[in-house]
C-alpha cells in the first residue's frame, strides 16, 4: 500500500493555531519478550517479528482503518514524505527489510514495527494537554499489550534495546516556537538550565537536526525510576516555565530592539511574497518570522493555519510529491517561491503599530 | 553662504530618466598662467587667487544666479552633501583653507576654486549629448578666458597640476547603469577592452570609489595630442557600444536566467517596502535593481524619477542634511528604510510576465 491517501491532505490533528506551542508527542517504546532486538534480528526473524506485529495490530480497534505501510517497499520520496511529517523516524525511513509503519488516517497515530524496538507507538496532538495524549496511548498500549507478550521487568519496568529508554520507554515532546529567544541569544542559557532538569532540546527532527525556523523540539531524558505522570508534569511545568521566558523576550525585544526586530520580519514579509527562489531552509525560517508577526499582532490570527499548512508542504518531499516528474533541488526551490507567492497574495500590509500600542 | 538653497530641491537637471545612460559630465582644468597650482599655494597666495577668480566669475553672465560657497566654512555633512550630488570633489571637501565653488540654481554647472587647479568648470546632463555639453562648458570657458590669464601652451595646450590633464585639461565621462554586465559576470572583460582604447571605469564616485548599485563612471583617460571634438566622438562610440552590450546581456539574463533574475528583484522590490533597517550601500542595490524592473517593464516607467530622486536623498549626508537634530548612523538606516517603505507604499505589484512576453 502506498502513502497517497496521506499526501492527499493536510495532518488536521495538529499543529492548533497558537503562538509559541505548536504541538506536543508521546511515544512509547515496546518489545516482543521472547524475541531480539530488531538490530540481533536475521532477516527472516524480522519478518516474523512484522507478521506478528501487523496481525496483532490488526485487531485492534482504534487502528481499523489505519493504513500499514511497508517502508522497504516505499520510493525515496515517499519516505522522505512521512520522515518530514513526523510519521516515521529518520531510522526507518533508512531501514531496508522487514520494517512497516501504521497510520490512523487523520495521521495523529503511528506505530512503528522493526525500528531500533520492536514497536513504536506515537500519539500528536496540537494541544499541549499531556494528560489527554496520555490516556489515549496508554488505552492503545493497553489493548497492544492485551494481544501481545511484551518485555517487562518488574524490577526496571519495559525493557527496551537501548538503556536510555529503559523503564517507561516513554519520550514526550513538545515543538516549541522560540524566535524571541533565539534573536535575544538566550536559546543556549535556556538549554543549559532545562538541562540540568533533565529535558533535552533539540532541533525539528530530533537528535542531531538543526533548528531551522527557531523551532525546538523539547523532551524527557529520563524514563527509569519515575512514573510517566511525574515525567509529564515535570515536562508540562519545564514546558510552561519556557513559553513564559520565550513571552518576556518577545515583550524586551519589542520595547528595545523594535527596527532589528521589525526589520526582520518585514524582510521576510518581502521575500514570501516577492521572491522567486527559496530553499526549504530559508522558507521555514522566513515563516518562523511571520507566524511571530501573527503573534505579536501585526497580521491577522487567520493565517496562523495557512503559515502551519505551508511549512509542512514546501518540504523538500512534499514538494517533489506534488510534482511531477521528478524535479532538481533548483526547481524546487523556483516552484516553492511560486507556491509562497501564491498563499500570501492576499496577506494584509504588516501593521507594525499594533505591538508597539500594546507593550 | 550656506547651501540651504540646493538642498531644498532636487538636482532636476538630471538625470533623465531612461535605461542604462543615467547622466554626463564634462569638466575643464584651467590654471593662472602666472600663479603656482594650489598645492604649491601659501594660505595668503591661495586667499588671492580665490579672490581673483571670484571677481572674474561674478562678473559673468551664466553665473549671474551662482551660489558662491566657501567650503572650508561649511560644516561636514554640508561639505558631503555637495560631494553626494557630484557638485565638489572628495578632494574639495578636505581642503581646509582658501577653496570654493560656484554652483548655479539648477545645480547643472559648478566650478571649483582651489581644487587639484585654480579653476575647475563642469556641466552635467541627463542626455547623453556631449556635443551639446562641449558647447555650454566651451562658452562658459571662453567667457572666463576673456577676464583670467589662462596657463596656455601652443605645443601642449591647457597647463594644469597634474600632467594626466595637460593638453584639453577636459575630462568627459557618463555614469552608465550596468546590472546586465554585474550579474553576468562580464564587467571586467568590458572594463579590460575599454581601457585598451584608452577609456577609465569607476565606481559612482570616480577614482577608487566601488561601483554601488552597479553604477560606473566612464570617461576619456586622454587629454593630450587630440581635439576635444575628437575625444567625445570616441568616448560616445564606446558609451554607445557598452550600452549595447549591457542590453544584450540583460536579454540574455531574461532568455536563460530569469528565476534568478527576478529573484534578484523581487526581493529588493519586497525589501524596499517592508524593511526596517536599510544602509545606504543597500539602498543603493535595491534601487539599481528596481531601475532595472522599470527598463525590462516590469513596473511603470513613471517610477524612474523617482527611483532617481531617491537614490540622491537616501545618501548618508542629505539624510543627515533633512533630519534635526544629529542622528547615528543607525538611526539614519532607520530613516533611510522608513522613506524607502513610504515612497514605494504605492508601487504596483511587478509583473514578471511582461518580459519574458518581450523576449
Amino acid at each position: 500500500m502506498g502513502i497517497e491517501a496521506l499526501t492527499k491532505e493536510a495532518p488536521l490533528g495538529w499543529p492548533t493555531p497558537k503562538p509559541v506551542h505548536m504541538s506536543s508527542r508521546i511515544r512509547l517504546a515496546r518489545d516482543l519478550h521472547n524475541k531480539p532486538f530488531p538490530n540481533w534480528l536475521k532477516p527472516s526473524e524480522k519478518k516474523d517479528v512484522l507478521s506478528i506485529c501487523k496481525n496483532a495490530l490488526s485487531g485492534i480497534r482504534a487502528l481499523k482503518q489505519a493504513l500499514f505501510i511497508e517502508v522497504p517497499a516505499l520510493e525515496e520520496q515517499e519516505r522522505q514524505f512521512l520522515v518530514e511529517r513526523h510519521l516515521i523516524s529518520r531510522e526507518l525511513a533508512e531501514s531496508k527489510s522487514g520494517s512497516a509503519v501504521m497510520i490512523t488516517p487523520d495521521q495523529t497515530c503511528s506505530i512503528m514495527i522493526n525500528e531500533e524496538d520492536h514497536l513504536r507507538l506515537q500519539v500528536l496532538s496540537g494541544e499541549m494537554n499531556f494528560k489527554a495524549l496520555w490516556e489515549k496511548i496508554d488505552a492503545l498500549d493497553t489493548q497492544i499489550e492485551e494481544k501481545l507478550d511484551i518485555a517487562f521487568s518488574s524490577r526496571l519496568g519495559y525493557l527496551t534495546a537501548c538503556p536510555t529508554n529503559v523503564g517507561t520507554g516513554m519520550r514526550a515532546s513538545a515543538m516549541l516556537h522560540l524566535p524571541g529567544l533565539v534573536m535575544s541569544s538566550q536559546v543556549d542559557k535556556v538549554v543549559r538550565a532545562v538541562n540540568q532538569l533533565g529535558i533535552a532540546v533539540r532541533g525539528m527532527y530530533g537528535e542531531g537536526s538543526e533548528a531551522v525556523g527557531s523551532i525546538f523540539q523539547i523532551s524527557n531524558q529520563q524514563t527509569l525510576g519515575a512514573s510517566e505522570a511525574e515525567i509529564l508534569k515535570r515536562l508540562t511545568s519545564v514546558l510552561d516555565s519556557i513559553i513564559e521566558q520565550e513571552l518576556n523576550a518577545r515583550t524586551k525585544l519589542i520595547e528595545t530592539h523594535s527596527p532589528r526586530l521589525f526589520d526582520k520580519i518585514g524582510r521576510a514579509y518581502g521575500t514570501l511574497r516577492n521572491g522567486h527562489m527559496v530553499s526549504s531552509s530559508e522558507a521555514l525560517n522566513l515563516l518562523s518570522l511571520i507566524r511571530l508577526a501573527i503573534d505579536l499582532g501585526m497580521l491577522p490570527q487567520s493565517y496562523w493555519t495557512l503559515v502551519d499548512r505551508i511549512s509542512i508542504e514546501l518540504q523538500p518531499a512534499h514538494l517533489q510529491y506534488a510534482s511531477n516528474p521528478q524535479i532538481s533541488v533548483n526547481e524546487r526551490d523556483i516552484i516553492r517561491a511560486l507556491r509562497l507567492r501564491e498563499a500570501f497574495k492576499t496577506l494584509p500590509e504588516l501593521d507594525f503599530d499594533f505591538p508597539l500600542k500594546k507593550v
